[in-house]
């Protein structure tokens, strides 16, 4: 890719004249603003353009960028990327946490844990309507009535909706209903599915594939900011090897290299990460500590119960007693938890 | 799953009744033959339902599968499975081969390519229409065209063609063209794309995940048999380590492995197994030797220009002298190069 | 192991009576003191002891541990090993800093990063005299000339050394000169230098290999407590996996997960973990906020020109800023950076 | 390293002012002859020294290496290393079997294991004196004692005999009684004890670390030979991974890997590799066709018995079947099982 940085002086008309010489020479401009910076991505084989455009009036600088994504890289656009859902706000100063069960089981169950874990500080409510399971024959989730209830207890309670959509072909039914989309692990790789929640412009939560690269990932962001939503946020939620105590190994690195390399707001998933209740606040902490926008804990009010995943579920008093430890570490590092939905 | 096993000698009313009980109590029964014996499968929590079949006449035993896998067990089918592309039989005593390019690049390159491989003793086509890239601004084929350069070449040389489904919406399309569908590593828990190849009859062909372990491909492949499809070729083809000579790791170990917990076919993909040109043949002798019922060989007429994974792509000339080597190791351990098509 | 829980009001002729018994029966009794409780260990193939053991008058319990670890588990002690060095306590509410270079190069070198890191806050001076390197022609250390060098500096500077160790025949020298003997990755399941560290007191700083589940780390700590040393801190210092932004993953889970199964202290090393330099201080901050009670980091005062290990160094500026980072993350969870040495 | 390549004609008195000017430049000069051609390495920083030697008589070429590995580089020895052991030589036509029990229990069952593997074929005696355990308390082996029967059972049969060497401080008594020396996995990076074995001339079998690259298998090698030993056999024995059905994951690309960067033989253990009884003849197959020079298979008269690795033993009768099977692997691809020891 090249970037064309543009003079803060420049009018219209040259703007005009560049725009036209790209698209002439068979390319597809693509503008953006990163604080009072104006300027425009070029994607492609297109070492003979750089030349050209150089020469242009209006032109600040044009630089050609090494790494293999673009839209997402801080080459591209230096200031952090907010991502709005309702009024909450990823990405900015504030640390936002999404909580919830890991599956919707029941409008009265989801009422339960959302007021709880509102009233602890969350700012999303996470829950799973369709889930994408190793077995055909375990549970597969509500399926649309799932979302039904989430929409539901988003009228009674003011939180937004984070839920997994899973299949190309859902993504339109899981919009009307989610306030993001997440892309699960299993299919960060899912080009379809990138492709199609692309085409939207509702928040995505992209999960790291627990086999993907940090490279990887971005390389799939890449492909939901090619479809014109900019709106992506990343979640590392462990990857696998061969320690055994854990379910995945949280690679807690990731936060702070994703940081450097894109402008995209980049959270935590502590649950998936360990598989094990008894860490998640440890985990948390470490998160936030090391500068994640964000976190999604699985919260169950009765997780010796729960229809799945229960064995990492924490309690919602537990719950209550984390955030509190977070207020404390999101500080000591100038940062603050996210407040709201102010609804 | 419970497996209930039925004297040879049972009559037609003593099998309406097993069914009818098994329906009664809210579960699928799903028959199958295992050489002389039949038997019927029932999947769920049915603990009762055990006693009370015991109990009828015309049954010979009722055991409980201890594996997560149901349909895809040996314990469930004794027997091979025998999967039939055309002619062609996979998981039999020949030792299938198909080979081809990564990617369809245009007819003539195709048609040169199919007629080597043909020429040299390969049974199927391989060659990708819908190419699933880690960048979207990468070549990702040729798409429908692609399809109908490998339905023309198949038409020119008879062999049967293997390529790329991508996603649960192009299953119709592939299938108009393909003679069996691939499943892409990437793709293993795509589960909506499972389940919609799983409703076809089709040949399927299911990559291992680059991060899956053996257990979650077979489950993978329970997607596909519970949709009604039985006809499922297993395929090694490398996972992720920490190694940097080769691309992946092929895990010989998994054929012999799947062998023993499933009656489906296995097949090796030495070319995206290890990256490397140059040990290709060394690793499909291996892979033969291990038992596996066939591999699947990249081939292109000019590996430094092709358009994806030249570098581990061999030319039609090395692959005549692996064929050769080939016939040697099949014969040492009782097997043959499959011969066919017969067109 | 059988853990055997004493009474309080035991009297020495109770006591007497229980370790005669456990000798009698050919095992070797382990007593300690976890808090107020006096109990024994005893290590073995002992089913039969346990039913003569609980008959005894001043045996409160005995319990049967589950964990192959014995010594270094925390059912056979409850309350946290407090590791001294010099005035250091390690495993205490105070987080520990050990800083240096990765290999000691020269005097001067040692003496100005030794009082750049104590000025910051640094407890423990880190360097290497012997260097386990991949390949037999890089530099190997300075051996007993560094170790020379670092007995002065710690002489000019009051800070502790902890120093590597990479050989059975070599501990009795690096105990003449250091405070800490340090075994590194690559020893981790070197046995023999296990043992012979564990015939020393000095305190151990035990790295976890790169390739060991955390289970084979505290069997590997079990080595050296069974020898008879107690004074054994454990380190994470990164896994191999896939992932190629890092040089290592961190695994953060560690910490909570030895925090839970030992009583032994826990510290991190980000700068082996991750082998780049910008995320040093965020994974520092991540590794206090999951609990770790110290860390150990690479400081050297031209990283660009050292050495060994560069690219992973921090600045001595770098470091001072991160000190003051880490006061406040302690801080949040109600440690604090440990002050001291006070010479 | 720079390799100079020494005209076929060069006399004497040329060779001495070659040598002298690389010993005057404070490079040790490293002599080796590869088929007709001799050539000396010289290892180092020697830019300088390139040109100067260029111009010398009797040089007909001077080379510089990529590879980090230099005297285990196919660059420096074009031609196979052949190991001999006995009259048993590894590294040539002759595919080499190594079989016995894990570790070395009672004189009677190593003699009848022994007599037993030799009926069948197998030309060198596998056993453990000293065996390093995860655990302290587990069985460590019958150290010396073990070492005594495995030298009077090689009296009895004639076998070879190769066991493992823990510490450096043992060579020298492992040395008084076995044929070749073991390095095993968790010591490959035991530098100490590589230098060690490295200063004898007897044959050493290294064994790859479960987590190490192949290069740093090269590395370790390179360290043996720096000192001297030129008698090296690389083993491949399965490195970690995520998968849960073997124990480790035989990586089979290893042997056409290392075949192509060096000259020393290169063994497979499929034992350790799969640790599953089952599946050890299929993999051994692979090895075998994959190009190995040799095996080295756990045999025990009672594997479940067996005081260490009984599952994933083979019985003797297993043990037959497979050498009938190998034979015919061997033939396939122009090798043969090695006859001998001729005693």
């Amino acid at each position: 890719m090249i970037i064309v940085r543009l003079n803060p002086e420049i009018n219209i008309k040259q703007i005009s004249r560049i725009i036209r010489l790209i698209e002439n020479s068979g390319f597809v401009p693509h503008l953006s603003k990163s604080g009072r910076v104006t300027q425009i991505g070029v994607i492609g084989d297109n070492a003979g353009l750089l030349n050209d455009i150089h020469r242009l009036s209006g032109v600040a600088e044009v630089v050609q960028t090494r790494e293999p994504f673009k839209l997402v890289s801080r080459e591209y656009r230096g200031s952090d990327t907010l991502v709005k859902i309702g009024d909450v706000i990823v990405g900015g100063k504030g640390v936002v946490v999404m909580a919830g069960p890991c599956a919707v089981e029941n409008p009265v169950q989801m009422l339960k844990i959302a007021r709880a874990v509102r009233k602890s500080g969350a700012n999303i409510l996470r829950g799973g309507a369709f889930k994408p399971r190793t077995s055909p024959y375990s549970f597969q989730g509500l399926k649309e009535e799932g979302l039904k209830i989430l929409a539901r207890v988003r009228n009674e309670t003011g939180l937004p909706v984070v839920t997994e959509v899973i299949s190309s072909s859902n993504v339109a039914l899981v919009s009307k209903y989610a306030d993001v989309l997440q892309i699960g692990a299993r299919n960060m790789q899912n080009y379809a599915l990138l492709e199609e929640v692309g085409r939207t412009r509702k928040p995505v939560l992209l999960k790291r594939g627990m086999m993907s690269t940090l490279e990887e990932l971005l390389m799939s962001a890449e492909y939901i900011l090619s479809k014109g939503n900019p709106n992506v946020i990343l979640c590392e939620r462990g990857i696998r090897t061969f320690e055994k105590y854990t379910r995945n190994t949280l690679d807690i690195s990731a936060v702070p290299v994703l940081k450097q390399k894109t402008h995209l707001p980049v959270i935590v998933d502590p649950s998936h990460a360990t598989g094990v209740r008894a860490i998640v606040p440890a985990v948390s902490r470490a998160a936030v500590a090391a500068g994640a926008d964000g976190l999604i804990i699985e919260v169950h009010n009765n997780p010796d119960k729960a229809l799945s995943d229960g064995f990492q579920s924490i309690s919602p008093l537990e719950f209550a007693r984390l955030m509190k430890d977070l207020k404390l570490v999101c500080h000591a590092i100038g940062r603050s938890i996210s407040v709201g939905p102010h609804t």
